[in-house]
């Protein structure tokens, strides 16, 4: 076992991929997975109700009559997730073993173009003080436009034959990308992640990697002379070194045309990793839905994605993400009068208006099919899904059953 | 990757039997499993009723409402089964690691004694054109009599010191056995699967291999010379070349002395494959239920397998299994009444009438024992057993839990 280079987790991951990339066929048959962004709440105090159980949503209800429902685990219990693992996990892909690094998934964020090799970091604006401690990780959230001009500051720099790119994200973020030959991932942070301390100096965690920890020093330090009259933004903070990850795409795996409607950069970021691809589409769900209706004939497997809940949710707003809710209820119509073979309607996440982020929380999951054996649940929300007769399952369960749903797997074993 | 002495699914699974290997116990105490094969079904479009809803099943019922129930998932969720894996599951066998090879399925499946080394294929009479192409994989479906003969022609030849036995199955269905020193199983199929291109030549996956895939191709062209006049049998293809698998037996895991009662070849292959003892008996349900009751003092294990439920199933006939089903409700006092200390009564895949085919949808489960600490389900059907106190649980946690129901296993750890 220790000769292993894997561990048995990936390992078995990606047998379990292997199961059914081998079984797997092209069909006429469609798929839809919505994707309603941090849907799962908490109960009002007031009312005992969760976000969703508040909203009126009588489109989904009904669909959730004729469906199979459960509730949906992203990694595992207790687990909060971030956007990306809980977008991989719907999609199939165990969101431990293809993990995308912060840098990359900032880059992706942004629409970066990243070129294979490339090495992303995620970098902050921060204060350092006379004695060189950091007194603000966030350079008193500057704005964005400030940001844009400093990172055009230290933008383009070359570091033996290494050229560093470096782009604006929203207030003190910025994105680093070094672009270059024999350039490695595998060093540390220079963000200590705590005030009070000085940033650290990257190190290489193998040998093979200390030509990069060099060039991202020699470039940090660069970085401080230029910035130095530019208080609160004085210096930068790196973390999360990492390279785009070569994924299976989903044609490699379930043999799907895939095709992903979102407007939020990072979402296009992460179906680009699993090779759908991207249509364009306007910003409401209205948009959405019509985007869907132009290009059905064209894919097999289409994943819509709202992301206006999550972001009520992350402001505390219950009431604004009830109406949201409702308001993806309303135009349902538009989805199911297109007539999927399957369904799923679910999240990559819980955001409870009470907790102002993220939470572990599972997920009310439906899936529609002609072939889904419908349990007894007639109502989509948390506490109705519990009785449901996909119980509580791995979010990475959810592809196969659609694909076994639209009836593109073959028997495994006589 | 390549340097893993195991795949990590072995590796796992035999941890996991491992665990039960290590606290397992002899004990006077008896399980019963019983299978009704491919007794899942889909709601009938008109009652919204499966087939084992639509049954009156009493004794099912009342045994239900003592037992523990939940639905059982043979391979993983969306996976559809066939009926090797369904069955090596429910004794507890990984299905994806213990996999049994094409050629030794259908050697099984005609009570072929495979012995110790033999290379089993699994063989289709075709018919070839002129050119040399494939033009019909199944030779028109010639008759089973006239395949016994045409075997008979092709029987006995040997090569390079290897014996070649050929024996007839069904239709344009034969199996190949390859019996003598130095062969190998890792060589590929001649078998194209699809017409208008000629046979594949054998190839050998490793260098190991070589002389049994030129045995392979030697043996194939001679019975092409021989068959050359037998149109439209003018030829084999042959696929899913394999060994008996060296699998440990119930006993070694369990520390049982397990028997199987089941008239069908391939069950009784698959039961001899894990150890199991083989009991004669009748066709019928009663002739079954009648050898479990001669036969109860003599084993602490006793596998019993209906099969034409499944076969209702296949043929579409939604009324014919719900009678069947009927007739295994009635049966069942012949069980009952020998009280076995644990009864589980499950299935190895769905097959549901409207699919015409095995499918993916869980099994219903339940298992019965003094020690069971019952939930509130009290009829035996797919829905209801959403509800029950095992969940939606892995086939291969049945085995565990009859063990434990038994009192055959021990504590693990102080």
């Amino acid at each position: 076992m220790n000769n292993c280079p894997y561990w048995e987790d990936d390992y078995f991951e990606m047998v379990s991929l292997g199961l059914i990339k081998e079984i797997s066929r092209t069909s006429e048959s469609k798929i839809v997975l919505l994707v309603i962004d941090g849907l799962g709440g908490l109960p009002n105090p007031q009312t005992g109700k969760t976000e969703l159980e508040t909203a009126r949503t009588p489109n989904l209800d009904a669909l959730a009559a004729k469906s199979i429902c459960g509730l949906s685990e992203p990694i595992s219990p207790g687990i909060t997730p971030g956007s990306a693992p809980g977008h991989l996990a719907l999609f199939g892909y165990n969101p431990v073993t293809f993990n995308i690094g912060r840098g990359v998934l900032e880059a992706l964020g942004i629409d970066f173009n990243l070129e294979p090799g490339d090495i992303a970091a995620r970098g902050n604006f921060c204060t350092l003080d006379k004695a060189g401690l950091i007194t603000d990780r966030r350079a008193g959230r500057i704005s964005t436009e400030q940001n844009a001009k400093l990172c055009q500051l230290i933008d383009g720099i070359e570091i033996d034959r290494v050229k560093v790119i470096v782009r604006p994200v929203k207030e003190h973020r910025l994105v680093v990308v070094f672009r270059g030959e024999g350039i490695n991932a595998d060093i540390s942070d220079s963000d200590p992640q705590q005030t009070g301390v000085a940033p650290k100096d990257v190190i290489a965690k193998y040998a093979i990697a200390r030509r990069m920890a060099g060039i991202a020093n020699q470039f940090i330090s660069q970085a401080k002379v230029i910035l130095a009259g530019h208080y609160p933004a004085n210096m930068i903070i790196l973390r999360g070194f990492s390279q785009r990850p070569k994924f299976p795409t989903m044609n490699e795996i379930y043999k799907l045309k895939p095709a992903a409607i979102t407007s939020y950069p990072m979402y296009r970021g992460l179906a680009k990793a699993v090779g759908m691809e991207i249509l364009k589409t306007g910003t409401t769900i209205e948009d959405e839905f019509e985007t869907l209706k132009n290009n059905f004939k064209n894919y097999d497997f289409f994943f819509i994605h709202i992301k206006e809940t999550d972001a009520a949710g992350e402001d505390g707003d219950f009431s604004r993400k009830v109406t949201l809710i409702e308001q993806v209820d309303k135009a349902l119509d538009g989805l199911t009068s297109l007539e999927p073979d399957v369904i799923v309607v679910t999240s990559d996440h819980s955001t409870p208006a009470l907790l102002k982020g993220h939470s572990w929380h599972p997920l009310p999951v439906l899936l529609y099919s002609k072939w889904c054996r419908p349990d007894r649940v007639s109502q989509f929300s948390e506490s109705a899904c519990i009785s449901g007769g996909l119980g509580r399952l791995p979010a990475t369960e959810i592809m196969p059953l659609a694909m076994a749903n639209a009836l593109k797997l073959d028997k495994f074993g006589a």
